[in-house]
């Protein structure tokens, strides 16, 4: 059995770049022990902010990138591909997972060893899947803190994964500086697995597998995405969402991506809605806690979560309604 | 000054088409004391399900439309169109809205007496203005109630307009089985006003002014959307989104949209989606009740509102971390 490490401990190691005390961190937050929780709070507060040139709100310290897509548009052989490129320039990458199906698989898709054989190979790649057995917001929670150590141990670009189950997007939106939406080029049929209003969250749609006898296709559809685009109201930060197209296969595009990416940090940078959309993010994430924390309270009461079913079931049949089940909820006794 | 009224006489009044007493009841619905706040959710409670043929969702008892748009996009020239048409054809309309910007003007745009002034002077519609002074949220309870009662006294239609201001559009679409997208033809920045996301709402989109020298301009509007929301995730219920142009100055189009939101009716009524959009409205309502219960319990603590905006700055200012956070505000004795 492993000694248990003080926060200082872990702290030192993290803020010297220690893959082990990262990974040992990293299992403290997704641990439901109250001690371990306990701890890996205790482990966070001491390393963020604790870097020089950047504060809680993770300024300078890192590039967030969120990417989804149905499955099948090649998320993985992307990110590997993106992922050498940027750790060929001397950039270190972190790769996490918002992945609620995972609490229904046993383990998270991109933990699968199958998947981005080269860059788990890569030392200047930490790859992290999502924990097992645990409800979305559980999730995005241990993602961000995850995040958080990742930036302290000196990943200057974290990239999020989703696999686009739920509201994993918007969860993933929620904590990332750039959001990108890799889309397959197809007969229109394309987006079948896709769900409405993701779209018009992403700072940039990515036409993946551009490469051989389906270049023309994934052309068409940048041009067709593109003025799709343009119908759509302004993203309101000077910004206006690019259609790309790229190969993992060829490397095409990919270099040209990134630049996408670097060119909108710097135009965020410079109007203030970096700051801006990380202010928010924080405080969405602060009020969700809130929420979070109220509903526990309430809910965990006991017989309360049967109480409820009863009166939805009530409420969805059409025997009562809303405002007269609010009541009833709150009248009877518990 | 008036006698006071019991909830028996309310509901016979209403159920028999007595438009004095319909407005009378709204104006409990609409009130702030607690005394007429329980009238009129006894008033509810009796009319609501109490018309043959349709039960507590309000199955058989009317088509609900919301209708949004930027402003100068023609809603209320667009609605008094409409509504000629809808009564000439023997239907009973009445006109609501979601308007929470009435807060701070004092009264409804809607109130507006150069506003809807045919269709004002035309029993068979009924047109109510928002209450001034309310949160979206209060305006939003109280659109659904004022629904509600005029569903009970015999109307048919019922179009719910919003000024597009705030979550306004996303409360008008969770009461509405039908939501109608107006939009301007424009040289691409018709749409500066509109926020993202609102597109993908819509059940059909209807280009507005289209007459005159504008003819042209609409159509090609027309055929840019509709290419566009090809490109869009399906909705999942068989119902594709068209884009149609009209004019409320020569009435064109105006009976090829209702054509088209009695045709989406008839689908949905068909294939189940309907009654299951009823029942999901119905039961999101109740759990923003509840949340709003469970928020107004809580923040009304003494000084609490005090102890949080001070703790949101530190999140903000990065002096805190959202976790942390949340662990001040629960933890500090209240």
């Amino acid at each position: 059995m492993r000694t248990r490490l003080s926060s200082d401990q872990y702290a030192t190691g993290i803020l010297a770049g220690d893959r082990l005390l990262l990974s040992r961190a990293i299992t403290l937050i997704e641990s439901r022990r109250a001690d371990d929780q306990a701890l890996a709070q205790d482990v966070l507060a001491t390393v963020v902010g604790h870097n020089s040139g950047h504060d809680l709100l993770g300024n300078g310290a890192s590039i967030r990138v969120g990417i989804t897509g149905v499955p099948g548009v090649g998320k993985s052989t992307f990110i590997e591909s993106l992922g050498s490129l940027l750790t060929e320039r001397g950039h270190r990458l972190a790769v996490l997972a918002v992945d609620p199906t995972s609490q229904r698989s046993g383990g998270s898709l991109l933990g699968d060893k199958t998947r981005m054989e080269t860059l788990s190979l890569n030392p200047n790649a930490y790859i992290r899947p999502t924990p097992a057995g645990d409800s979305l917001g559980g999730v995005a929670r241990r993602t961000r803190e995850t995040m958080l150590l990742c930036e302290a141990a000196g990943f200057d670009i974290i990239l999020v994964e989703t696999v686009g189950v739920g509201q994993s997007e918007t969860v993933v939106h929620g904590m990332v500086d750039f959001f990108l939406l890799l889309m397959l080029a197809g007969a229109g049929d394309e987006l079948q697995g896709m769900k409405r209003g993701i779209m018009e969250l992403a700072d940039a749609l990515a036409i993946t597998k551009a490469d051989g006898s389906n270049m023309a296709t994934a052309n068409r559809a940048r041009v067709d995405y593109q003025n799709a685009l343009h119908l759509f109201p302004p993203t309101g930060t000077g910004w206006f969402p690019p259609v790309l197209t790229c190969s993992a296969l060829t490397g095409e595009g990919i270099g040209n991506l990134w630049q996408t990416i670097t060119d909108h940090q710097q135009l965020t940078h410079q109007n203030g809605y970096h700051l801006h959309r990380r202010q928010e993010q924080q405080l969405t994430w602060f009020r969700s806690l809130v929420q979070e924390e109220l509903n526990t309270r309430f809910f965990q009461q006991p017989g309360l979560r049967e109480r409820l079913s009863d009166i939805e079931t009530k409420v969805r049949l059409g025997v009562l309604l809303p405002v007269q089940a609010a009541q009833v909820l709150f009248t009877t006794p518990y």
